[in-house]
């Protein structure tokens, strides 16, 4: 049995005691997890949330977008989003990685998507935002960062599903709420695609 | 500086070479990390989530709880939930964890409550279900499962914060829903407690 038949990431070494680890089933459990030979501990692995904002200039209904100035999808268009770090609130994050990815300042208005993403053990979530002014920059990890109305979303070039399916859902709310529709929260799941 | 002041769990080796880790900002990062000063390897840590259900029996409004049979908080009740797996969405651990603990079949819902814990670098969802029979039993980690109308819930010996807020919110909103309101998403923080 190895990594590649379960849904672990590799692990060599026991990250406390630095001894090799193996796949069992512990006791009580019915999964395979990495353990310690040597000193016992079960190294679990659990899915990472990746939180991001949908930033709205209200005065035009234009959503700012980042080009990614990184791996993976370098050069494709995202709504600014990152993994959620150690000791804070999806809230915070979501404020955070808006602030560094697109310099921009906003106003969190409520959890609009929660998107599964099992293949690659992520789930996604985006916060709706008012953007509180057009001070915006480009951070490290983007390339530019873009006001677009929802005709000029340059839809091939979307870096990721859930950003693309937040922005097709985002949009037809926006349309929904201007006759007097609340906002909903939408969950989806992504399933990996086969590739030709 | 040590893993007591960053938000990092501490980490003693490199879980791909075995040589040991130290904490330092890696190029283009703002945060303390676990590096390997062998092989390079930068050691993320992320929040995990906790997802589980709200099982309702409609008939006559009572939820399911169980009453735990491991630590933390032995003894005490708690809606069934237990952390995420790799490769699974957030549906999927909901209806794993109501049966693994309370041997429940149920028909979720939809969202109802995201709840961040920071300090133990923990999400809580919790979603809305329709217990589909009366079939369920105490699985391992539970002592015993059992059904509770609001007035009978123990609120005294409710396991953690986020399933005693989650209640007071489902059953507020349940009254409201029999006004014909819809349910509600709810989003709440739990700071730590300070103890006296």
């Amino acid at each position: 049995m190895s990594a590649a038949d379960t849904p672990l990431l590799p692990m060599n070494f026991c990250s406390d005691c630095g001894q090799p680890v193996s796949l069992k089933i512990p006791d009580d459990d019915t999964r395979l997890r990495h353990v310690c030979s040597h000193c016992g501990t079960i190294h679990y692995q659990n899915p990472k949330m990746v939180v991001g904002s949908i930033p709205l200039w209200r005065d035009d209904e234009r959503v700012l977008l980042c080009r990614r100035a990184i791996e993976p999808r370098h050069g494709y268009w995202t709504l600014p989003a990152g993994f959620m770090e150690n000791s804070e609130t999806t809230e915070e994050a979501a404020t955070r990685e808006t602030m560094e990815e697109a310099g921009a300042r906003i106003e969190l208005k409520g959890l609009f998507s929660l998107m599964n993403v099992p293949h690659v053990h992520q789930v996604h979530l985006f916060y709706r935002a008012h953007l509180l002014d057009l001070d915006f920059a480009a951070g490290v990890e983007s390339l530019e960062v873009k006001l677009f109305r929802e005709d000029e979303i340059p839809w091939d070039d979307i870096a990721f599903p859930t950003v693309a399916q937040t922005l097709r859902l985002f949009f037809d709310d926006l349309k929904a709420h201007r006759s007097g529709q609340p906002f909903g929260v939408h969950s989806r799941d992504i399933r990996k695609r086969m590739r030709p």
